[in-house]
């Protein structure tokens, strides 16, 4: 990105740099008071997290790339330091990278925007759920990704996450594999108006078996950062063949405002060979809808490269003196999680329930946020947070369903 | 600072750095006997500790600056990485400095002087206790420093620290908050002489609160950093709705001669609310008195950037060909903490006991050490200890009390 | 190395650099069932590991050195973040560089080699053994080498590594002290022919002391970096008093071809004053003989400065539509380590069992390679291993002992 510390060899043949995405969030919960006989849980008054602290370290010798980005951050809980990505890269193909080692694949727009052009905090629960089948941070990944002007397609065959092995407990004896899918189009571009589709696709064709099985658990926070107990679940799901997701994704600029949509559908298949329960399939659900008005400064723009919309562009640094205030932009996201097991119907043997006695849930967060970009390299944020979370039958904190809010800050640095 | 690698952009707005502080600390205890029936404790004849590797990273864009540092050191038991400060700075108003997120609140005139510069190789016990309080290493803060050429005034306000709730047996659910202040001045500068006055004052308004609710506790090692059984305790106090900490500190140079002491007083209100008993108010102090002479080089002077006083000079590289020998300097420091509860007069229902029954105890430290300074970014450090901590009930390695020596080396490079 | 990022002050006095080795693999295990009523082990059949993500920072002024290097790769289960070295050297004499610091101490060829040049994905096991006695990655070193045309002597006073004392549950009380030693020579040189002969010895003069005594354990997997179950044991050594490693090491190239072999044997004395039985002492050994042949670009040469075989060179980096293919190597190799305790005699009060019913076993690893690079920069490793290692008692999964076969891969880019 511009404003990167690079150097390079006068042929042009070498380059390092060396970038950074630094976010600190503070804020804290209102009004999640328990029900009953309930847990209370933990939804700190006033915390701080150190959401996101990347070193992006990138090396190139002619068409090779090579970037390794440790992380010192923490999805919500900070204090201890992981890797976001080291990969292998040849840019030697027109438009094309080819890609090999722990990679982020994306699927989703919300994903492709990069974690520093966010409109809020956190993606949508649906897009943070989806992901992270068989993509997300670190994940290891063979594949590549080539764009046009008007369209952009990828794919990638993935296998384990970076420490995905480190369990001194209960260790994977067999590791993960699976694969990560997009192609997104332009049907539409003038100067006012862009206009992007796309569909994103995933699947584990098996998951990390340990000496539990193969299991998987879907389960997220309310789209805040701080470290509060999880009050959404699938419940634990065992004996799994076979996760896949897949669902269209939209956005539609007009001048400065943005409006942006994606649904997501996940099918989980049991291995009904492993049990003596013939096992149903399972499908949840979730989507999400946002819109966002840029109030000062240039409107968030599409950038063809990454198939994605991108941060408002500031006109003039921050300089009250000359009534200079860089950008200011607002937004709102409706976003609904469901994963109750509809039509689920055997009880025993397994988690899975009569319909009625699901052992999942449902959450709906409503979000409305402020960001304002000072100059191109520092962003404030402010998020106002309303959640809602049907009851879970088995987790603690949430027998009788919850609902709340938060008020969360952040700054942001990027170089 | 001078020899940091720096790379610039052409027109000044850019500049990126890449600083180092490594310090290696080898040594061992001698004479560190039990007495009686205790156990003997962890006070290893000779070992090694990787004290600070400090990798400053720093993006700069016009005003604004953020510095990473990631730490692969640590206090006494290496292994661990971790980060020492994560933060953003704005420095557009003259001689200040407002910042937010992860860093070191300075309160006393020792941690002023930025590790590298100590003349031991760690702070005194008082002030390793008191600046922990709301302060230390990688605390979130929002607040500034502002100095001129004869004071300096600095105020935070903090929140918890990096990786404070990163417990999986007992997370924190609700945050301490708290705030650090310092003001300093110089009331007689002349070219043989610096007068340095000022007071720090620290308090958590309430402290991280677990399932055990909201506890601390006061110990420290002999101040020597090679992982030793602590035998400084207060034992663990209870129901705490706050501790404060403030106190003078005071400094003198003449020529290469240099002065300086600082004494704090502790004190803690407990939450009488939350129990039966009536809880008293406990207090504690310490304070170091330090004398230094620099034998070889320029002597320590006086910074009023941060109001403390600094590293020697060393006039010519260590050539012996050339009779040139770097700097050299030699220091004596006398450390008493007194964690007693004096004055306390419950016994049941917490640890707090009648006269002479403390739970706490106190300790005594003498160094001396000497310092070679080969070129301005080696330092190679040697302290001699002598330590004695009175009986602490409770603490089966010091039931009746304990004395011993200490030869500990450091090898230290800071760019 | 050629091609890493460094900047330079304008008077030379300064520099710094920051390379890069990173190392990501991918394979799996066939054929590896268990016998009878054994546990089947983790022999994962497809997953990845980071094996050596190594950021090379080194700040130099005039003689002085300081390498900091943190890693976020693991031997075979990454997801933990460590430090390969952290060391200050002085270089102002001839051909001679003084070190302190963690280091990694080298006495093999194979190790001498550095990690990035490797024939085959790992070293052989009995080399991995005898580097751990008291090297190793991350030692504590106070020493230096230096060469000469023809020859090279090296010796280290080593202490802990990194990390030693790091644990909560059984801390190290007294640590470890040791040695490190190497000479080579080269009797004869020529355009088309390197002999190489040299000696390495190594002893841990005493070994970590925890509440169990001290204590060690001599194991290792299959020479495969995927994490998998590892079945060479000595089983664990109670009471010792010192463990020694001494052999001879030898490399001979014609043109192209080369042929590498060491051999080392092991011994580890008790300490009978502390127990009532008169325990023996053990001795152990191993060998391996590497054979290579560079197919395309230039042969393995001989460094002189660092006395061992390099990596092949590129003459034309990859470029298919001029018929240019970068370098290609062929690499086979035998290694056999025996931890079998023959000649032990005493049954009770150890582990040592009568001859016939060793607690150790033997494990025979048979590898080919191929090995592409397709710049200087980046390597593209393929290896096939046949293990075979002998039943042990007490060893769950490899009480009938056990063969079975892998196939791993591994992308590398060094800068």
């Amino acid at each position: 990105p511009k404003g990167r510390p690079t150097i390079s060899s006068d042929d042009k043949a070498y380059a390092f740099s060396i970038g950074l995405l630094a976010q600190e969030d503070f804020g804290g919960f209102m009004g999640v008071g328990q029900r009953g006989s309930e847990s209370a849980g933990n939804f700190n008054k006033f915390t701080q997290n150190a959401r996101r602290l990347r070193l992006y370290l990138s090396w190139r010798y002619k068409d090779w790339v090579v970037n390794v980005t440790p992380d010192f951050g923490s999805s919500s809980v900070d204090g201890t330091v992981g890797l976001f990505e080291a990969n292998l890269n040849y840019t030697g193909l027109h438009n094309t990278t080819l890609t090999v080692g722990y990679f982020q694949p994306r699927m989703e727009e919300d994903s492709a925007e990069r974690s520093g052009a966010f409109e809020f905090l956190e993606r949508p629960t649906i897009v943070d759920l989806v992901r992270n089948i068989a993509g997300g941070v670190a994940r290891f990944s063979i594949g590549g990704e080539h764009y046009e002007k008007r369209w952009l397609v990828a794919g990638y065959f993935t296998g384990q996450k970076f420490g995905d092995r480190n369990s001194s407990t209960n260790p994977v004896t067999d590791s993960q594999t699976g694969g990560v899918f997009r192609a997104t189009g332009r049907p539409y571009v003038s100067k006012d108006i862009d206009v992007h589709v796309g569909v994103g696709a995933t699947a584990a064709f098996k998951v990390n078996q340990t000496s539990n099985g193969r299991s998987y658990t879907f389960s997220d926070n309310v789209e805040v950062p701080l470290g509060e107990t999880k009050l959404l679940t699938s419940g634990a799901l065992n004996n799994i063949s076979q996760i896949w997701a897949a669902g269209p994704q939209f956005g539609f600029r007009y001048k400065k405002f943005l409006l942006k949509g994606e649904y997501y559908h996940v099918g989980v298949q049991h291995n009904n060979a492993a049990t003596t329960a013939n096992l149903p399939s399972l499908n949840f659900d979730g989507w999400y809808v946002a819109a966002n008005y840029t109030l000062i400064g240039h409107g968030r723009g599409y950038n063809e490269k990454i198939g994605a919309f991108t941060t408002p562009g500031v006109e003039y640094d921050f300089d009250p003196a000359k009534g200079h205030w860089g950008a200011l932009e607002i937004s709102g996201r409706w976003s609904v999680t469901d994963l109750r097991t509809s039509g689920a119907t055997i009880k025993s043997g397994s988690l899975i329930q009569a319909d009625g006695e699901t052992g999942g849930n449902k959450q709906t967060v409503w979000q409305g946020g402020l960001n304002w970009y000072p100059n191109q390299h520092i962003k404030i944020m402010l998020d106002y947070t309303h959640f809602s979370v049907s009851s879970a039958r088995g987790v603690s904190t949430d027998l009788l369903g919850r609902n709340g809010n938060a008020v969360v800050g952040r700054v942001q640095a990027a170089f």
